[in-house]
């Protein structure tokens, strides 16, 4: 019987890239029996889907909707909708996200000029200042806020800026950020914003939370050619997610229970604090990490609460330690990857998934680990200097 | 509390054009802890996962898997890996799935021929026939199996043959047919077919099966330009779903386990076991509305044994009765499309949905209602034919 060798999967602690685990009640939610998709009981819960999501981006945006599909669905949403062929777009790229946007407008047809910096480090607005000023015209700038490959944060005042000086929509990936981060869509003049549920809403994966400002809307409107996804154009998507409910596509009921139940509990918790609790519960961990001879892959000062991206030591078997925390401590952290595979470790603190015992416990499965691998540490200093951050933040 | 108001939503039947009714053991399967979409756990479940539709499908193509989306992404995966501007497609529309595979492959940059027939009629041959002669040299030609707007299952061999003949690639939507009707890829020489999870497989919305011929995929490997999807471009998601396991997107780990648990429960009854009880409970129903009085507006022979399209009768509002069948019997079903909006009920009897029980249930609902809406019917005579069906199937 495969069914008995596969399912269900073992226990695991999730501590890397997303997915982040889960709440019960959240689990439980996907346990309900369905509706229709038309059914008004389901229209209500879409109703409060968007207003939930439009309180989490800080938008007063009437198209915030979950796209259907995971997170490379709602990053390819925004770009499809707003680059047609000839279009000019400036793309930030300082990781793997950030490539994948530029491959994903190149395949808009648009001329994309990327704008570079090494990764582990943030883009630099004079870079992307630089790269604006080259454009004809540029329709979009485009950057992640906070790159999941990299664990770096980019500061986006700057560079909304830049867009508005230039009018360009200024579109932004919030895939690791929204909901661990601050994200402020209005305040800070994004256009267009993409994420997912499995990262800091700590949901399944399966939807990727998308929010249009009325300048890309009518942006859209002005295009020579149709979107060329039928799934992802944005102009149909409004009609069923609007007041007519146009029959359009028949959205996944189950995983809109669960981002229901998710933005109940972030709403519960309330944003700030759950801000503080994920700024927190890095600036823990990174102590254990430091006091253990580890160090970051991100420079200091843009470094993610939600994604803590660590230098493999040299010497140490990347893949080894990461088996034998599968294998022996049930604990998922995630590899490098691109230029970072090998080499660094990415360790996840997001939604769920961070919490104080989450970091004591990574920590002290990597103290145990960490010397048959050829890595030396001093037993019990990790959680000893995470056990110090945590009382202080206490006070 | 918003919350209360409107979630969990209210129980019901669901009989409409999907979601079916899903299996409480598949409702479970989704409240299971997240393992790593890289999890060695979670790749075995998606080697079952693969196998399991590989079987379903009638096909030994390697390239079997369900992608991240809707049904309509599936058929979006299809079009846009096949076609390319200035591709010639020839699409059968009698349908809303129809129209929308011609849509979708125009926005593929394609040149495409419509072959029309009535709604509610299946394509003839023939003018498939023409419409291939007409063209340079046709691509693909594109079909829907079961059409979920008109309750018409369409015949494939004869159209397999043509696409053979004209060297395009056959391709087809069983979205409404697979897991309820047969479906023989590989025996009827399909190149690219695709389906969903909430019809007859009972699962929630949220994954589109798929598979690609080997020639299918050769043809992918000629394309002059990139597919315009990144998240549907199956030489991508090939690498993720093979032996090589790039990471691509965040596979949708619940309704993954949801579809396994789904397909396992298929396996267990078996295929011509289910074919037979479809077929059992379209007859039967078929019956009970005949003595209601009432009409299919799919031509006689051609019609779904999972998808019933009924005309509504003249004086009788539409909307009333389904509103009537909702609030009072908490049972949906579903309304006409296009032309056919407010002139058909769709009644639904997909996999779980597909009981005796249902059958009798619905149609002592609609015996309760249609005197009220101005349409007497016999009180028990639909019933009673539903049951005398049941019963010589039985012997």
């Amino acid at each position: 019987m495969a069914q008995k060798q596969c399912f269900p999967p073992p226990q695991r602690l999730l501590l890397g890239p997303g997915p982040s685990m889960v709440h019960p009640r959240v689990l439980q939610a996907m346990s309900t029996p369905l509706v229709g998709h038309l059914d008004p009981a389901f229209v209500t819960i879409m109703e409060e889907n968007k207003r939930l999501l439009r309180w989490l981006f800080g938008t007063e945006n009437e198209l915030t909707i979950p796209i259907s599909g995971t997170g490379s669905a709602g990053m390819e949403t925004c770009f499809v909708n707003l680059l047609e062929p000839g279009d000019e777009a400036v793309v930030c790229v300082n990781g793997v996200f950030g490539q994948r946007m530029a491959e994903v407008a190149r395949r808009c047809g648009a001329q994309v000029k990327e704008v570079h910096a090494p990764w582990g480090r943030i883009v630099d607005a004079s870079d992307v200042r630089a790269a604006l000023r080259n454009c004809r015209r540029p329709k979009v700038l485009a950057v992640v806020h906070a790159e999941t490959s990299t664990g770096v944060l980019q500061p986006l005042e700057d560079l909304a800026a830049l867009a508005r000086e230039h009018e360009a929509l200024f579109l932004v990936d919030t895939v690791t950020s929204l909901g661990g981060h601050p994200v402020r869509v209005d305040h800070w003049g994004i256009d267009v914003c993409y994420s997912a549920t499995q990262k800091c809403l700590s949901a399944p994966p399966g939807l990727a939370p998308v929010t249009f400002s009325p300048a890309a809307l009518a942006a859209t409107r002005q295009r020579r050619h149709a979107v060329q996804s039928w799934y992802l154009d944005v102009s149909l998507l409004s009609q069923y997610w609007g007041a007519d409910r146009v029959y359009h596509h028949t959205a996944p009921i189950t995983m809109n229970y669960a981002l229901l139940e998710a933005l109940r509990i972030i709403e519960a918790e309330g944003l700030e604090t759950r801000w503080q609790r994920h700024e927190r519960n890095h600036k823990a961990l990174a102590a254990g990490l430091a006091a253990l001879g580890l160090r970051f892959a991100a420079e200091e000062g843009h470094r993610l609460w939600t994604l803590n991206s660590i230098s493999v030591p040299e010497s140490v078997d990347d893949a080894g330690v990461r088996g034998a925390l599968l294998r022996e401590f049930s604990i998922e952290i995630g590899a490098g990857l691109g230029p970072f595979k090998g080499r660094t470790w990415r360790i996840g603190l997001m939604g769920e998934s961070s919490t104080a015992a989450n970091v004591l416990t990574v920590l002290s499965a990597l103290e145990s680990l960490l010397p048959r691998f050829g890595f030396p540490v001093e037993a019990g200093a990790g959680v000893a200097a995470a056990q110090r951050v945590l009382a202080s933040a206490e006070d």
